[in-house]
């Protein structure tokens, strides 16, 4: 613990002054590597996650071949429903499938407020596994946020327009707040959970926040947010959104400690919205695909545009399944090369 | 001609002192209406582009069934690639397929800059068309914006993350910029065809812009906007991008008149980012979906964030496919309901 407080990403997200933004990507474990493909080809997407062991080996995959300065561990946040009461599996072409979605009021009572210990256990044994076998790199927790697990668990799977979660935002308030409440708990008593296990900081995900009009945000997203980072303590939370720009002057009343921006959002904007909280971004993914001396090019930018202090280089979303190899490289090279000028 | 500059949309494009909004919405003419679909049933989409008389009776729709203030003539944002050489038509389930994209330096030599007049004539004699027939309705004009449409013409259809148009900006970005301009000019030229033929504003859609980095934006979407706009005179040039928070500070560099706000984003920030540009939006299109009681309650909500000059009332993005006709009627009442307070 003592070395992960002395580590980069924790003194950047404290915002201390320190030689160079640590670095780390969104879905660094994932398709794009083929170690990460050869594992998949033997167990399905779920009972990947449902493995503490081979969570651990595919987190310290880009650990291992980029020299990351912290590693994610490797899950979805999907298994937070079905410690709710719903399973979810993951359908090739369509993405993850809740095939018993939640939108009468019977549904809502059948589902559960489970003890987290027992209904989610895997990632906090991961997260301390993942410690044992690599106690150099610090380790990052994470859950969805409560307004995205609910779109998924009222829409039944993706979607464009979120037609049944909206619905029920306007038909039955009290009943969606009912969900977000309990999935609030759920969560923050999960990463909770994470942190006690070890890890040096959480992120929340909202990806589907930026769905909302600043009314429903205000009055649905945001709360169970709110409620959700409330009950976390003991090291940063890291709030990330994909669409940051509509709420900027909102994401603060999330209570979190830092702030992942998305890559259509301006880094320079971001930072004069949320005054000295750390953030974290926000290269657009698709850059990865450039040349390597516009990559290098515009990391430096990224860079600068976060300014010295506070600031954990990322991408502005997760990294894509075709990104080449070779542009990941170059963003790791260009970001650990990087000296902040003297102060 | 002179009904029109002293309809209810003209003056409030102009930021008149007006007694109420003006109210149409994007989509307007489609697929949640019976008699648009009957019309689908016996000819395909691309035939329907294709012919003035279908375009008109499909204008006309949600006039006569909805009382909106203004019609926008039903087309396509596609015929433009028409025009420069490249066919495409919609897969059911999956939009727009452009079979032959433009990838490789004789994919691009391929490319022609057409005569407006001759390649696009539909829309123009459509509007002509149009204003014979329902001469008490002010009709928009509109056009795909040069980035939206150079994302279809690369990527060969849609796309999450357009792979192929962002790797061609980082590649071979001059062949890029030949390709925007080609676009911009024909769009821009496209635009002022169908002011020439009776539109009262027209509106450029850069849908697509929302997926580029401050960056992107800057260099390529933004100038080519301003070129296909700097091309058009005589009536309010309308941009419109489904996600314009991230850009807020920069669209009005578009030269724009006025700008579409989409639901996401706060009007209330749009207002203060624009100055005393006039706005159009920004209900989101799922609101529609809500009890009649919440709809007439954001209506209202929504014109007294825009305020009372200014503010042509619409749609955040455009109507779905499978919204309650009960929906609209709301909406449009309490449009049309509304008054401003004295001044």
């Amino acid at each position: 613990m003592a070395a992960d407080r002395n580590s980069l990403i924790a003194r950047a997200l404290r915002g201390e002054q320190v030689e160079r933004p640590p670095v780390w990507f969104m879905r660094q474990a994932g398709r794009y590597m083929a170690e990460y493909r050869a594992v998949r080809e033997k167990v399905s997407f779920v009972d990947l996650c449902n493995s503490p062991d081979l969570c651990v080996e595919v987190t310290c995959q880009p650990v291992d071949r980029f020299g990351v300065d912290a590693a994610i561990i490797f899950s979805d946040i999907l298994p937070v429903l079905q410690a709710i009461g719903r399973d979810f599996h993951l359908v090739k072409g369509k993405g993850p499938v809740v095939p018993d979605p939640v939108r009468t009021t019977s549904d809502v009572a059948s589902l559960r407020r489970p003890d987290v210990a027992d209904a989610l256990p895997v990632v906090p044994k991961a997260i301390k596994l993942f410690r044992e076998v690599r106690p150099d790199t610090p380790i990052l927790g994470f859950a969805g946020a409560p307004f995205t697990l609910f779109c998924y668990l009222v829409e039944g799977g993706s979607s464009k327009n979120w037609e049944y979660p909206k619905r029920m935002l306007y038909e039955a308030p009290d009943q969606a707040r009912h969900i977000l409440n309990l999935l609030a708990d759920v969560v923050g008593d999960y990463l909770q959970a994470q942190i006690d296990a070890g890890a040096v900081a959480v992120q929340i995900f909202d990806t589907w926040a930026g769905t909302l009009s600043q009314e429903d945000f205000k009055a649905f997203a945001l709360p169970a947010t709110q409620r959700a980072l409330a009950r976390v303590k003991g090291a940063p939370r890291i709030f990330f959104s994909k669409d940051m720009a509509p709420y900027l002057h909102l994401v603060k009343q999330t209570g979190a400690d830092a702030f992942g921006i998305d890559w259509r959002t301006d880094m320079r904007i971001a930072r004069k919205a949320l005054g000295d909280a750390p953030v974290q971004g926000n290269l657009d993914p698709l850059a990865l695909y450039a040349p390597t001396d516009q990559i290098r090019a515009r990391v430096r930018a990224t860079i600068e545009a976060a300014g010295p202090r506070g600031h954990v280089f990322n991408l502005g979303h997760g990294v894509l399944p075709t990104t080449p190899l070779a542009g990941v490289d170059a963003m790791i090279d260009e970001v650990k090369k990087y000296r902040y000028p003297a102060p």
